[in-house]
């Protein structure tokens, strides 16, 4: 399978797979119904919408939007919804769940319940896909996490690129290069997340992190710009040419998947890993276009 | 005094002052020399060039520079060069101090001297200077600390402000508003520097922190473009209209300062500040306008 090269083929991909249904639990908010629209005017997926279906009509109403496109379930509590929505995927109704307007918790208590969940024993973790603005053709850059894990520890860190190395492969990436992303691209003593990268670099060349290429610690311009890793003399086949960027802490994920949209004007697509199913959590500030991007993400981290 | 607007006025407003001089310990390198000879040629500054004169001369000759414009003063020794750079300042002979070839910590250790450094009993802080990407017209937006403090406590964080703050009135700013970067935009108990950003939106009110106006805990996108902060609810005037972002650890700092030259190709400048006199440390990745930015904000930092 040949590696996407831009977001484009992305939601090219997941619109081959026909009879994809998303679930959306508290679905009576604009952004969560945006993307269920999006989703169905695209060809991407069907939708269900769990919530006050009266509330629910009005929205689709004034988004000129016919509600008979849609199975509605009528569910006023929260947790109630979260439950049905993971219900739903557990029977095989559903194979994508989309956070509507309820609380994150909510939602994850009721993917991560120990009986009636969607837990794979692995971590639960943020992947944002959007394309390298340094490259001059086209080019998937991934970054994780910044949305769930706040300071990953050493496990965290290889759970989190475990989740990334398999989105990727879903994507045609048969063997992704990861970046450790530190402020420096040597291990140094005074920065210890430079020291866990070269670590996460040992534990893939033992086999411990398997499926891709590690190298850390790296900087952002010598893991994405092959001229920078030359200036600093950096061989490393990752080095400059990486597929997924690991972040340290969730504010450095953060401030940087927000720079792919407000600095590079790149799109960007984001989706939770690490559970039985896909969950997209949309946000107001987001385009359409950034909403199919996602979708067609969970589309093809759900077959 | 207005504030100004664009780098390229930061430049301008540099040239104003005539008769600066920059000293370079252990010039003996491209990077550091590419920087005087900028300098040079704009107009903005002479500079004493401390090395091997020989290397030095070569070196220049090889960028076509003719080594006349310089002074030169032989000194082989990392050590005593940084020792001389330093007591060049002290004596008022230089006012700018540009790293060479030296590793930054043989710098430091010469201007952290007790008895013979530059020492002013603030924290030295690395304050970048770009513009904002989200921005139509030019507008200045400034980043610390990316460089120099590794994982800041509350009372880093805070000498970190007041550097910025006194280099942002140096540029026109009379009371910059500074927005403390975070992956939220609300004080929440699982993110330690949420809190932290509240502690130093108060400290602020409380007039702790002083010469500008501090809103945290604030993401970039609500930091930087006022929709997204209309969009969040958020009236706090700092939102959407920050001049400085104080950032929680270096990894964001770095990851998000090389944004604006990696995805937002973006001019910038950064300069070193908290000692008595200003630091510039130039790297080989940059461009010449990148040099001659952090020039300029030296020079207008030791007025």
């Amino acid at each position: 399978m040949k590696p996407v090269q831009s977001v484009v083929e992305i939601v090219e991909k997941a619109r081959a797979h026909a009879g994809r249904c998303i679930v959306v639990p508290s679905a009576e908010t604009e952004s969560a119904l945006g993307a269920a629209v999006e989703a169905r005017k695209s060809g991407l997926a069907s939708s269900i919408l769990i919530g006050d279906c009266e509330v629910i009509k009005k929205k689709l109403a004034a988004m000129e939007e016919d509600a008979r496109h849609y199975q509605l379930v009528q569910e006023t509590s929260d947790p109630e919804a979260a439950r049905k929505a993971v219900a739903m995927v557990r029977a095989g109704e559903a194979h994508v769940i989309l956070k509507g307007k309820l609380k994150t918790g909510d939602l994850l208590r009721a993917v991560l319940n120990k009986e009636e969940g969607l837990r794979t024993g692995n971590l639960l973790s943020d992947v944002l896909v959007s394309e390298n603005p340094m490259s001059s053709f086209p080019k998937i850059l991934g970054l994780t996490d910044g949305g769930m894990n706040v300071f990953p520890d050493l496990a965290a860190k290889k759970a989190i690129i475990q989740n990334a190395v398999r989105l990727f492969q879903r994507i045609g990436f048969e063997k992704p290069n990861v970046a450790i992303l530190c402020a420096l691209e040597e291990p140094s003593d005074g920065m210890p997340h430079t020291l866990e990268a070269r670590m996460l670099q040992e534990m893939n060349e033992r086999g411990e992190i398997t499926g891709c290429t590690v190298c850390g610690p790296l900087a952002l311009d010598n893991a994405i710009w092959p001229e920078a890793a030359r200036l600093k003399g950096i061989s490393h086949p990752v080095a400059g040419n990486a597929d997924i960027l690991i972040m340290p802490t969730i504010e450095t994920g953060n401030a940087l998947g927000k720079a792919f949209t407000y600095f590079a004007k790149k799109p960007v697509g984001h989706v939770i890993e690490g559970a039985k199913a896909p969950i997209l959590i949309p946000s107001r500030a987001e385009s359409a276009q950034d909403k199919l991007i996602s979708i067609a993400l969970g589309i093809l981290c759900s077959i």
